[in-house]
This record gives structure tokens, sequence and C-alpha cells, in this order.
């Protein structure tokens, strides 16, 4: 099978380019020192993480217990479960750990911390670290920092370390704010390891991480370990974040199209917002790609055109400025086939049971993904 | 099982408001004199869809060829497939109809036309009105629409008739305006009807239907049968258009606290928009929802509180206004569970593979749901 043998739409990657994105992180990862820890909630595909171990990962990233689940099963046993542990998933947590998994929770309060203890087992433990008022975390100063630690430690749990995500760098777009982004969730996270060692607690990992802030840190000193999962496919807000190129884009959207309004210079295509997502991450943005930028069959962007509205299984294709285009049928005729680069890889990967993987031959090979909890 | 027993997130249906929006829906139909052709794409559920033919739903309309095989194998034979075809997708519906599936197809466009009556095949086709300027067809005037009819008819295919969908009814909110495009959509494909049967063109079918319409139209005359998907569970932009109210919203995910920003009246979720998905419907209406409203474990919602933001696996729960809530913590404690009405319901669902389906007495029966191409 080739790529115009595709059913549209289908969710296409370019391996020469995602193996490109993941020697580039590697290598920088190598050069700072500190392992690598792919977030494999990206791709949900045992392939593309095989090829991120391959490269030199160290262990994996997971943003549910599901991931855990079917990552250990194909032979990842290092698995952090990056989002604060609840109650009730500490029977399944422990499942895994009692069948080999060596899989690492995260708390960020003591709520979470006593009821971890509660548990009797000694589970691996990180705490997670605030360091932009994103999202979740205690916030490297706070008292509570050294009394979590001492609830989990004095507990019987196993104290691994401090974890931080700077989700705030999605937000910026400037070499200089960046920078200045990663140094922060460097520093801030060290220090919060620091605290927690002067108060005599065991802290062997500090584990930071985002692509934008993975892309742009200028040294990682005192970081054990970095995290990240989009610059696997990269996608268009990170382009507008500044840290890749449109033509660094491994995943897009192979879409056909089925019709015009020529009035208003739109063509439609059958990949609506059931394929490209739902996410509007580059609407905030410098540049508004709508529901995605659209390229030719060959990948080469076609200038100016972006999805500009999706309905569930219909796309309209019109200029980005909003201007008619008066040949619309004549450039983008129907039965022609599109690809399109998508807002957010980790969004719009999620729609497809499959990926459509294409080698430079054009040679296409089916990897499977999964979804849900 | 019972509800407090599932893992989080979990898509959730209220069985019994399911099926009273089924009769409602069904009921206004049987009034109208119409026939209802439910759209499967919001479930996506076989058994969804038998509770709605059990109801006297006639046939079904799917969004994707993927829904027509899946539902005809489970015993669906009369399927309207509403988006514009392509002619790569005439063999897969060619070998559907050929297994005895009668699916119907639908065109815009002289090039779609030419492609189905190319095919050689006698395809049952509907000819695609544009009612609203809100997607695809051709406007009910044009003299395209009689060229399309006959080249379909004098070429081989079942012209079967007209359809359109008012998808500008969503962006609507006053019952005024909701009649009024109810009584634009009938009218005016209608007249398309019409016209085609003044040209000596058979035109036996006149389907219309979106939920805002069907649900808004004082009368019917001249149209066959209706078409209609999300009514069947409800969602915030429908509340918000005014076709229902929060408590007739079947559809919710269950989520679990798993902590807090109490500075910032923040309580963390694990229902990200992975699992609410990343619709914003509600954005640009008079109630913006955010992610999501946020109802007790027994589905009665918490007054101001929303899913302000999000990320994939996290949930942030604060007041509607923006205002710090100064007892978070203490008002949605760590651990315990609530449950978050979708914007979209089509949307959310579509996250899930698994419905979580609970009737009076608590107990929870898991129905499969599929998604892709």
């Amino acid at each position: 099978m080739n790529l115009t043998e595709l059913d549209t739409p289908a969710a296409l990657i370019d391996a020469a380019q995602m193996d490109r994105n993941i020697a580039r992180m590697q290598s920088r990862m190598n050069a700072l020192g500190v392992r690598l820890r792919p977030h494999v909630k990206t791709s949900k595909c045992l392939a593309v993480a095989q090829r991120q171990r391959e490269a030199g990962a160290q262990g994996i990233t997971v943003s549910t217990l599901k991931e855990a689940a079917q990552f250990f099963d194909a032979g990842f046993d290092d698995i952090l479960y990056a989002v604060g542990i609840a109650a009730a998933k500490l029977g399944p947590v422990r499942a895994l750990r009692e069948r080999g998994c060596q899989l690492t929770i995260v708390v960020d309060s003591m709520a979470a911390a006593q009821a971890v203890v509660a548990d009797g087992y000694h589970f691996e433990v990180m705490i997670e670290i605030d360091t932009d008022g994103h999202r979740a975390g205690v916030r490297p100063d706070e008292d509570r920092l050294i009394t979590i630690g001492r609830t989990l430690h004095d507990g019987g749990a196993v104290l691994k370390g401090v974890m931080t995500h700077a989700g705030a760098s999605y937000e910026l777009n400037t070499t200089q704010a960046l920078e200045a982004m990663a140094e922060q969730e460097r520093s801030r996270c060290v220090h919060a390891a620091e605290r927690l060692r002067a108060a005599g607690l065991p802290c062997p990992e500090v584990s930071v991480g985002s692509t934008p802030t993975a892309l742009s840190a200028r040294q990682l000193d005192g970081v054990t370990e970095v995290r990240a999962g989009v610059y696997v496919f990269n996608d268009l807000v990170m382009a507008n974040v500044g840290v890749c190129g449109l033509d660094e884009i491994a995943l897009s959207v192979l879409a056909t199209v089925i019709g015009h309004q020529t009035e208003k210079g739109w063509a439609l295509t059958d990949a609506g917002w059931m394929a490209m997502s739902r996410d509007r991450g580059t609407q905030a943005q410098a540049l508004d790609y709508g529901y995605g930028a659209v390229c030719d069959a060959s990948g080469a962007p076609i200038d100016g055109f972006i999805v500009s509205s999706a309905n569930q299984e219909h796309g309209i294709v019109s200029w980005r400025d909003g201007a008619v285009c008066p040949d619309i049928a004549q450039r983008l005729p129907i039965g022609s086939q599109l690809r399109i680069l998508p807002n957010h890889a980790c969004a719009t990967a999620a729609q497809f049971p499959t990926y459509a993987v294409f080698d430079a031959n054009g040679g296409v090979t089916p990897w499977e993904r999964f979804y849900g909890w």
C-alpha cells in the first residue's frame, strides 16, 4: 500500500522526520548530561516509544494507568505516572508493581501523601513541584513540602525525588523567554530538592520538562532527567512557540476534497474536527491556523490555506486572511488529497486507532495506538 | 458494580434521561407526521441506536463509512451517509450495498455526480441543499440543482431526494429565531424538491434536520423525514441554544478530585481535555461553561463551578466568575467524585471506548462504542 491508496481521513507519520525529532531531543539531553524519559501520552504507540528507547531514552512517562499497563505489558518497566495519584488508583498501581513494574507515582498534598502511606505498601513516590503557577504542585518554598516529604518517608514510602512541568512555556514565543522559563523550571525544582535534602530526607531524582523548555535549556545542573512528549511529532503550537519549523512536524492528517462553496472561497474536506480534534491551541498565538495548516499531498504547505472551520466530519479550507480565493475549485479540485498539519499532536493523534507510517519510498505501515482509560 | 466503584474518568449515561430524550423527539416527529432517522454519530453505540429504533425511529444517519459498516453488521440496513461522497469511497459503498445494505449517498456538485454516474452502479443518491449558508450544499435556486439531478437520473443513479442540515441553528438562542430557522430549513429544502419535480425528475424524499430545528419546528409540510443526533444525550451547547435544560443532559463524565491550589480557588480533577474533549462550544454562547459544568456525584449542579481550564489529564475546577472560592478544599475534598456535563456530547463521547450506563437503582452496565474511520 502507498499513501494515495489510503482511506481518508488518515493520521500520517513521516517516519524519517519523527526519527530526526527523536534524535534532536536525545542529543540535546545527552549534551546536557541528563536522562530523557519521554512522555508517551503523545503517541500512545509502542512502536514510537521503541524508537525513542533505541535512540537512548531511559524509562517512560505516562498520563494514565492504561498507558502504564499497556507499555509494561510490552516490555517498558520503568514508568512514571505523572498525574497526582487518587486513593482509588492505588490498588491498580500496586497490582502493576507486584507484577514487576517499577511504577512511580506523584503527590502534591498532605491528603494524597496520607492516602499513599495509609495503604501500607512501599510505593515509590515523587513530590510534584509548582514552578510556574500553571497547574498542580507544591511551591518550592512552602512549609508543606517538607511535611509531605516527611509523611511519605516516615510512613514507609520510597521518596524518590521531585518533579515539575513548566506548562506555562507553551504560552511563550521568544528564545529569551523560553530560556528564562527553562532556567526557572530547573532552578525552582532543584531548590525544592535541596530543601528536602537539607531536612534530612532522600531526594535522588530531580525530574523536569516540557518540550519547549527541554529544547531551550542552556544548562540543567542538578537535574537528573527530563520529560517531554510532543517533540516526537511536533505541531503548529510548537511552531508558534518557536521550537520547530513547519517542516519538522511529523504528524499530519490526510484528507480528501469533497466539495466547494466557490462564492465563499471554500473547499470542503472529509477531515473535520473528529479527525483534527477540537484543539484550537493556535487561537491565542501569533499565527492562528484554525483547525490546521493545509499542505499538498506531498506535504508542502499551500501558502495561506488553513482549515478555517470544522464540523464533525467536514473541514472547511479557506485563506487564513479571510479573503475569498477566486479559483478554489481549480486549485483544490474535488477528489484531491491534502495533508493537514495539526495544532496539537497529542489531541489529533488521539482521534485515530491507527497511524499510517510512511517512509522515504512512500511505503505505508500501520502502527496501532490505543485510547481510553 | 455501581457508580462509586468506577475507575475515573468514565463516560456516564443516565439511561432514564436518555430514554426521555428519545421519547420526546420521537413523539414530536410523530405529531408532525414525519419519520425520524437518528444520526448515530453522536453515540456510535449499537445499544443506543436500538433504543431509538424501539421508540419508533426508521433508518439511521451516519457520518462515516465505518459507522455504516458497524451498524449494518448489527442489523441496521437503511442508512444515509450524510457527508458528500468522495469518488474513492464509492467502492466501499458499493460493497456494502452488494451485501444488502440500503446505503444512500449524498452529492452537492457536478464533479461528484459525474463520479457517481461514471462508476456505473445504480447508487441511491440524495442532493444536499444549502438552506443556511453554513456548510455544504447546492442553494435551492441554483441552476446546477437541476443539472446535477438530471446527470444523476439520466446516468442511471436512483435520485432519492434532497437533504439539508441547518447547522446555523446552533448559533441561535431564542424560540422565535429557532422557529424561523426551522421554517427556513423546511421551506428551502421543499422548494428544491419542487424544482426537481417540476423539471420532471424524481424526488420522493425531503430530509431535513438538526436537534435545534427538530425541537423547534411548528410544521413540516412537504418533509418526509428528520435527522437529528445530539438530542439523544443533550449537552451544554443545546442548553444554551435553549432546547434542553441542564437536568435533561444524559451524558456526563465522572471525575475524581486529585488536588487543589487553594490560593487560586482551584480543585484539580483527573478529567482533563482528553476526557471532556477540546470542544469549547459554549465559548461564544451566552453562558461559557469552560470545559464543562460541575455537578456533585449524584448529578446535581454545584452552582457556579465549571472546568475553567484543562490539560490532557488534568481538569481545573473553579468558579465561573473568576472569583476565588475560599474553601475549595473543604467543598470539593481530595478523593471526592464529580460529574461534569459536557459542552458537546458528540465530542466528549468520542473520547471513550465504553459508556457506563446507570439505571435508577445505581447499577452500571458497560456499553461499547467505536471510533475511527
